[in-house]
């Protein structure tokens, strides 16, 4: 059941805040972030497609943060932890750590070289080698790691003892889920009547960033999370509990932005409370048929995990869903594709 | 030389309009053709990219003629061709015709459509299938010929004889020019202080529409021309003559849409007053470059004539032009890449 209008308490400014949530993140903190971040993020267009809109039967609105900075949502929420760093502590301040070779790792060094601060990026031996230039150009440090998940968090923990400087987890940390929160506060600006956001999810830090701030204004409007077969996600919220199997696994998708199985435990709370149980699960095949038909007819270049939400918008599923449903935001989270490597390649490789 | 003010009249609307060539198109018209076709197309927006401008020294802006409808600019001119017939004969008139599998096909075809008036494309036998299927998919009646240029001529004019349909060209029909021309206008004022269009270049329909409309409201506007190699294009304008080999000859060039060696007749007088003589000579391999900083720069999806106007921008001979050329705008002229053989794949396939 998504938190009826009995569990919403209401904010002077007209918005709404989740009462169960309000601990980790508030639609102040995302308000707080806007205030903080506009000068240095893109606000990003919306798009739309009339192909689109025939198959889903009802209006399709694609919110382009694949033309944010960095390529990617993530420079938002960067922007917020690094930004409140400063303002805080200044430029004395060790700076910021994570562990990412992708879309967060460049945002963060993005951020944290706009700021000023120093920052270091834990990056898996063998990450592709354009991946790891695109950090070193924003002035990061790079410290190689082994390649999993634990060894990862050791190297990055060991980063922190030595060098003081703060971890910015991907997805669970409050500036983070703020940042990315601002996209919910333009969707319910650029689109009218906002009935419903379909949104890719991996640790869960956009989709309950968003889920927040756009039930904040329009609590009645669906947040519904786009996954890759195998995260389980439908079950863990119709119990409300993490039923994902330790130590945390990655899933075997092609979108390897959304490849984590478990989310956050801080997004896991809000997703519980904001999120649709009914989940988009989508094979890879139906991502790539996304990444197709944004780049057909769109002329949109966007990642996997974008073609996700794209399939996810033209499923029969969603065909079948309520007709007061009319307007739909699907998130193009993120346009950094390979280009020397596009996923519908593959089967022609192996034809050659 | 480009024409100084002494070759230019003033009317009475703050337009210049350019002596030698205001009997084959003038500003009047493409004001009119606006007026005429604004309803049906896009007004398409203008890109920005910050790497774009460090590398060519200066301001560039993108018009997104890729995104416009069909995928390309030709509805422009197409539209404006069938809603003058449309306009002048009802409904009872016999159609269009025109021969041309690529974009100026499927454009005629969706413009005809759209106001309810017959069209037959003739079509090279051996033509992609997807856009057999889009014109098809038009309504139009499809012609196959043998696959050269004398016989889609023959066929299409046996097409007029037999069905009374009238020819609209794909560049060298003023009201085709004049459709074009409302890009010129879009651009003055979308962009500040226009300085340069770098405009890539086949018949001519886009360029000297383009040309006649920007230097009608700022004639000291220059307009480059983008061909591929063997173009002869800037002998010609040099000259002032036609000095290509006759018959008519394609181009050996990865970009389809550009293919042709000779301008058409009346896009030929408007350019030799309007162009500038220095002419941008691009290679398929910086075609292809300029494809590639689209797609993994801009996330733009762009066929490779609108790579080779985003390579001329990002040249050495960009670059080293007056520094008072501030803002210059690139005509992103069609985004309909074939998804499954995107040409730097090519050396790929090789090696397999």
């Amino acid at each position: 059941m998504p938190p009826s209008r009995r569990d919403l308490l209401n904010t002077k400014k007209g918005f709404i805040v989740h009462k169960a949530v309000m601990e980790v993140v508030t639609v102040k903190d995302i308000l707080a972030a806007r205030e903080l971040i506009q000068r240095f993020i893109k606000l990003t267009p919306v798009l739309t497609c009339s192909e689109a809109n025939r198959i889903a039967k009802r209006n399709i609105y694609f919110k382009a943060e694949h033309l944010q900075t960095t390529g990617a949502f993530k420079i938002r929420g960067a922007t917020n932890a690094v930004m409140k760093i400063k303002s805080k502590y200044g430029l004395d301040h060790p700076g910021v750590v994570t562990h990412s070779s992708g879309n967060h790792g460049q945002a963060l060094a993005c951020a944290a070289n706009v700021a000023g601060l120093p920052c270091t990026i834990v990056v898996p031996k063998g990450s592709p080698s354009c991946k790891v230039e695109a950090i070193k150009g924003y002035g990061a440090k790079l410290v190689e790691c082994f390649p999993s998940p634990t060894a990862r968090v050791e190297t990055m923990e060991k980063v922190c003892k030595e060098t003081g400087q703060v971890f910015v987890s991907p997805y669970d940390h409050a500036d983070v889920i703020a940042g990315q929160g601002t996209i919910g506060l333009e969707l319910v600006e650029q689109i009218p009547d906002l009935d419903a956001v379909l949104v890719a999810i991996s640790g869960g830090g956009l989709a309950s960033g968003i889920a927040m701030a756009v039930k904040s204004v329009r609590p009645e409007c669906k947040v519904y999370a786009v996954t890759p077969k195998g995260k389980m996600l439908e079950d863990c919220l119709r119990a409300g509990e993490r039923l994902w199997p330790n130590p945390p696994q990655f899933l075997d998708t092609i979108a390897d932005a959304i490849k984590l199985q478990q989310t956050g435990f801080n997004t896991f709370t809000l997703l519980k409370e904001l999120a649709e149980k009914n989940v988009f699960e989508m094979s890879d095949e139906e991502m790539i048929e996304g990444m197709r038909f944004s780049f057909h007819r769109m002329k949109q270049v966007i990642e996997a995990a974008a073609g996700a939400a794209v399939a996810a918008a033209l499923s029969d599923k969603m065909a079948s869903l309520p007709a007061e449903i009319k307007n739909v935001a699907v998130i193009l989270c993120g346009g950094n594709a390979d280009i020397d490597n596009f996923p519908w390649y593959d089967s022609f490789k192996k034809a050659y």
